[in-house]
């Protein structure tokens, strides 16, 4: 059994991983933390755990004295509060799988423009491994730290690794119109997350300034082994879970619908949880689940190609993928605890 | 015309309220003040203001001192903060309209039972008439105080006066069930108003112990000339607009469906915001007007009637109400500047 | 493994139903059959299985000749399409558990009272046990033909049943105010089930004349060992899933909540998929789970005590319980294949 | 008054110009004609309408037989529907507004190849105007039949103008991501319509292939005053109402964030429907309006900008824009009868 520890278990990233590891069979729940609600039992903010599951959450201080009991630590925090708990843990030989974003930039100096805030331990930040089992399993099993990828780089990067990485996108053409459903904000209280402002509403936000626009930018460029400058604009759709990528791109070769999703099937022959549809994705068919599912369109006189893709924002976006990556570093079946189906409504 | 004024301006009850005065023809608004928002204008606050209709938002100590520039004040602040201002403003010989509870319950003793608060002056709240149109026009006619009646009480006493005025009903056998959207809960800050909480979700809550329970069976019982007491339990509709009411009641004789609806027709035969329907009501017949929409269905040989009512819980059942009012007070046609129909979706 | 057929497979509760036997460790799907879409795969119609599971679907005629190769036979039709069917399966010694309504009521007179369609086989239907676990284990794991309970009704049974079984509830005092999503009008083209239609709106429907008034009356009168008489009010909801009832009783003798939860706790203190909650219920406790979630609130002076149920209406209501029932009935844990909880958004 | 005929009065678009033809003051509604429900009266499908307006629709054969009577008629069918009766209308000395596709082309042979369906009279589809009064005012004034622009084209175009017609805008670089709330495709019967179906789901449609794109790109050529070809993606919001249109476009030389806004500001000083907004358009600014609110960003290096705008797909986007031409063509203040603001909630 894969001893684990959970710290930010209230927030919604933090409450799907839980009831993900709930039911995976090779995962003991060793302690869950919460700054918000500790002392109070998880089934007192989560009616749905109660009866089934429960387990009185600790304060973060007490989870750091708790991590000797422990094999991983998986981090659900707002960024800039992973750092010493990160450090923390890989001393006490604990592996560390982190939903926030303090690791997924290479450069300190770009995480500390975008986020505003220094990295205390750039050395450890240069060890992090992107959590994108897809593209980078091979990393993850030998990593002992998991920068799990933010949700709309999830949907992004899947969507166009396949054509990128065969260099036939022409780099600055890329526009990336997302959409996520409402979690994707937290369970923070801001009036523009309450119920009657985001329902029968429609919103465009960020635009140019969206803090995942470095993640993708740079993982894009390893990809594509060049530099890739992007368009990002994410909207805000009244639904609780998913995001639709509509992604643009200039091709630099006529290549027909058929020869790109050949293309698309070959790079992710092997990928479980990636499934390339000739029906346009939406997100029911993936709500729910660890997939991410894609679809393309192309005019082959135009060099236009149209990628779309869906995930589930909390789970291939958050908890599943996160869970995915640990199957990966402790030698599991990767769908191990993840292999639901999508129920539609 | 008639200069305005309005206290609490930026709660969604205050913005409806805006919404309607704006284009009622008899009005001119003087000032609007916000403790949240004062300094700022409408329009940073509530974006559809922009262009179309422009002020800058007062605190509640300058609109103290404006009181002489108007001859209505219109209160829409949280219950317990009207008492003062009130008492400042009928000094000043403004009439005063208030969309809160302090002046709802003839009763100093219960307010503070329910509200936890005390009554300031009681002898004012002697002096308000509460503002339900339909029932107390001559009252409101000769007013300077109007108590504006909440929303859930706007839709269960109008659904019950023609029955209970009659002495029709078993006084203790009524039972309300009722159903509201989400802008009821106000524009405040709270997890559980939270968009991903309250969608695909659907909950009872207060059971016994609403606030609303005593000001409902008050007037209930001023109507039947005779005690009342109800069983009362709202739920939350995942909607932003409406209440729905599901009223069971016994009868004391046996009276048929059609026997009922003409007793319905000619209580209500000269209230224009009445709307009496043989089909039972939904609630997008009435979204976004002033009226309230009553359905009726009876088990003649149990002596069993269902009622079914629907308002706008913002219009109705606060800031349309409270302009009709208005508008009787101050001899207008009770219907100026809230002609408006549904539109359905 | 236990073989598996499948009658209507693309409704919503047949869908359902098909979503949990696919992850179901002990059965194996012999065949599927739709009659809208035979010859397609199900992953054409419902393209989340599209990858993981598929099967082409079958005509009702071909599936009638495929019953010798199944142990058990699964029936999501309209009522009234299920008697021919189940008597062939019958006749082969296939087990039959038909999710409609065909075998619900013990009186044919009644079925034909409130269906309009006379039973054919009057002794199959005598034959036919209520599929309701909680309640009625002991026959289900003897039967050959199981009814699985109407949605409403297993919402409103299971909330009542430990207090009539012990006679406490005055028999005719019982409201019944349920509410539930729109996956319980299923997947048929009606202008009241498109989007625009439902959603930002609310209402009451069949007042009086629902057809699973007979089917709650006639168990809750197993239950008491007398005639109950009820109201009940079934109401639409924009949501997916999920149905919450609000019950009104009258008890015969003073009992405070304490007296009433332990009452609660004991009847279902072995039933796995009942959880009794101090805590209000809310349909996002439940959803997407077999759970019933029960919570009470008691006026002991008046004697009168306020139930609320909540059920994920696809699952407890119609998959879920049927999957259930067959476990039962085969001799495994009634849990095997339905252990999800909530994931809350 | 000007004497107004209505075919087509219970899809949603006719249904809402009905809404707002009853609240004009100049406007008096001689007939209404629908062919799925003629003979019954229009408060009998749309129960908003009971008691404050009624009147029997009447078939489009006895619509013909009445043109004599009106001044203009409206025309709200699906396409290839309109031609006929246009025909009449306009030999009966009637003006015309179609609110559908049938008049929008120029090209006869476009109209073939996108709709499938050839012009009768492609004469009569010459004189048509296209019913976009903020860019055709002038030529609406002496029309007598305006081709009403659609929904998706109308939030476009309006966006691109001010840049356009200044020739500052590569034209094969545009690519516009529209999302549009569910009234947009009709009230007919369709799965992919259900309430089930779209909430809590996101999906896009008809890529490259969308009907309005020939549309969109022949009136921004003759603003352009050159060929522009687009790339055109919609896709499916669960709102009731709104659409929202995000646009990236390369522009010919640097511009700054101020310039832009300038030129906006510049182009559309006397348009009275259109909000340039410095905050970026949300649709709940603009619901239940006329009203089509435009925001704009700009990277000035990369000499991209990306145009956001908003409007109410059955007001601006269908019925109000018609109501808007009849203004102009009759010689009224072009704003009669659709002051309203939106009610944010």
């Amino acid at each position: 059994m894969i001893k684990v520890g959970i710290i930010g278990v209230t927030g919604y990233a933090g409450q799907q991983l839980l009831a993900l590891l709930i039911r995976h069979k090779e995962v003991k729940i060793e302690f869950i933390s919460s700054n918000s609600y500790h002392e109070k039992n998880v089934s007192e903010v989560y009616c749905n755990y109660k009866k089934y599951f429960d387990k009185k959450m600790i304060s973060q201080k007490e989870a750091e004295k708790s991590l000797k009991e422990i094999d991983v630590l998986f981090i659900a925090l707002p960024h800039g509060l992973s750092e010493n708990i990160t450090k923390l843990a890989l001393e006490n030989e604990v592996k560390v799988i982190d939903l926030g974003a303090d690791f997924r930039l290479d450069s300190s100096a770009e995480y500390e423009k975008w986020y505003g805030v220094k990295h205390l331990y750039p050395k450890i930040n240069q060890e992090a491994i992107y959590g994108l089992p897809e593209l980078n399993s091979e990393k993850i099993k030998i990593s002992r730290l998991i920068a799990s990828p933010g949700c709309y780089p999830t949907s992004i990067i899947l969507a166009l690794a396949p054509l990128l990485s065969r260099q036939l996108v022409i780099e600055n053409s890329i526009i990336i119109d997302s959409k996520s459903g409402v979690s994707g904000a937290g369970r923070s209280l801001k009036i523009e997350s309450l119920f009657a402002e985001v329902n029968e509403n429609f919103k465009a936000y960020s635009l140019f300034k969206h803090r995942h626009t470095p993640e993708i930018e740079q993982e894009l460029g390893k990809i594509a082994k060049n530099d890739v400058s992007i368009l990002f604009t994410p909207h805000l759709i009244p639904i609780n879970r998913g995001i639709l990528s509509t992604i643009y791109i200039d091709l630099k070769q006529k290549l027909s619908e058929e020869e790109i999703y050949s293309i698309y099937n070959e790079f992710y022959k092997d990928a479980y949880f990636i499934r390339i549809n000739n029906t346009l994705p939406e997100i029911k068919n993936v709500k729910n689940t660890n997939i991410c599912e894609i679809g393309i369109r192309v005019d082959i006189e135009r060099k236009k190609v149209i990628i779309v893709s869906v995930i589930d924002n909390l789970i291939k976006g958050a908890g599943g993928q996160a869970i995915q990556s640990m199957n990966i570093m402790f030698g599991l079946d990767e769908k191990e605890g993840l292999e639901y189906l999508s129920m539609y409504l």
